[in-house]
């Protein structure tokens, strides 16, 4: 998508250790108009895939899922980070090995708001190792809910977890795919190549 | 603001330990059509103050944050929680004891996206003892930023959160106000006394 592509060449930053640094439209000062472009543009990609319920996963999901969830008129649940690796009977939760954080954290949800009624949408603001999807994945896996695909705003392509989530059968739609990057040579798309 | 009230009453629960159980609609899983009203609502009390930044912490703030901004078309900053006190140069930074969590934790913001040029809507989903509102308050004194009011989803008035700032001089609206909960008795609201 033209539009993010031009602002994360315009603003993001690219630090050393694979960091893309998009913290000033994308999760932590927020866009809330461009956030809302990206959102009317996953409305349109599975619109018409019966998404009844929208999961995303604190923190930096929730701006982009909440969004998002407007035009498809569905709410939206997101799975909360616990250290404890504690898992009640009462709730749905997977392990996820954080490549910003560089620590593995629980994500949860409470089993009354996720069941095999539901068409999932998965929502992320960023995509790298793929894990917090997977873990998402997971979660609906134990709910028996369906998982329609996955839309992410920016993916880092060469970290390859797209790839791999592809690869096992899921629709993922990211708005912009990072495939190299470097501090002193820039950003190359996919849509580039 | 009747909508809200209607929905507390009718979903949320009163647990002992003054917990007032909302996250069906409100901070776990989002009813974003509720959020957005709400929001609007939040937009018509304060869309003459000059509104140009909206300020929550993560990650329940973050949904009605981003929704009302769509409104004021102004960009959402949400203050990350670190477990670390550390406070680097370019952060501004206050520690923050959680009522819901039983901790102190620190919330920070990059100063880069704060300053003496902005009027800050400070926006939460809770309010009870006003120590998340406070420690916001505080990141923008750091960044000489003014403070235009606090806009709150649900507001526990028995904990006098709420009117401790209040008399401190910052303005909050609160869209429902809780003066009393009991597990048997039910919850009263304040626009009922």
């Amino acid at each position: 998508m033209k539009l993010l592509e031009d602002r994360i060449v315009k603003e993001g930053k690219v630090l050393s250790g694979n960091v893309l640094k998009v913290d000033g439209f994308l999760n932590h000062r927020l866009d809330i108009g461009l956030l809302d472009e990206l959102g009317k543009e996953l409305y349109r990609r599975f619109c018409k895939d019966g998404v009844n319920k929208i999961l995303t996963v604190e923190a930096s999901g929730i701006a982009l899922a909440s969004l998002c969830a407007r035009y498809f008129q569905v709410p939206v649940l997101f799975a909360k980070k616990r250290k404890s690796a504690n898992l009640g009977e009462d709730l749905y939760g997977a392990d996820v090995a954080s490549f910003t954080h560089g620590c593995v954290y629980r994500v949860v949800v409470e089993a009354d708001f996720l069941s095999r009624e539901d068409r999932v949408l998965l929502i992320d603001d960023f995509l790298a190792d793929g894990n917090a999807l997977r873990g998402l994945c997971e979660i609906c896996r134990q709910a028996g809910a369906a998982v329609v695909g996955a839309g992410v705003a920016v993916e880092k392509g060469f970290q390859h977890g797209g790839d791999g989530l592809r690869a096992s059968g899921l629709r993922v739609e990211s708005l912009a795919i990072v495939d190299q990057m470097d501090p002193k040579t820039g950003i190359v798309f996919r849509s580039d190549l």
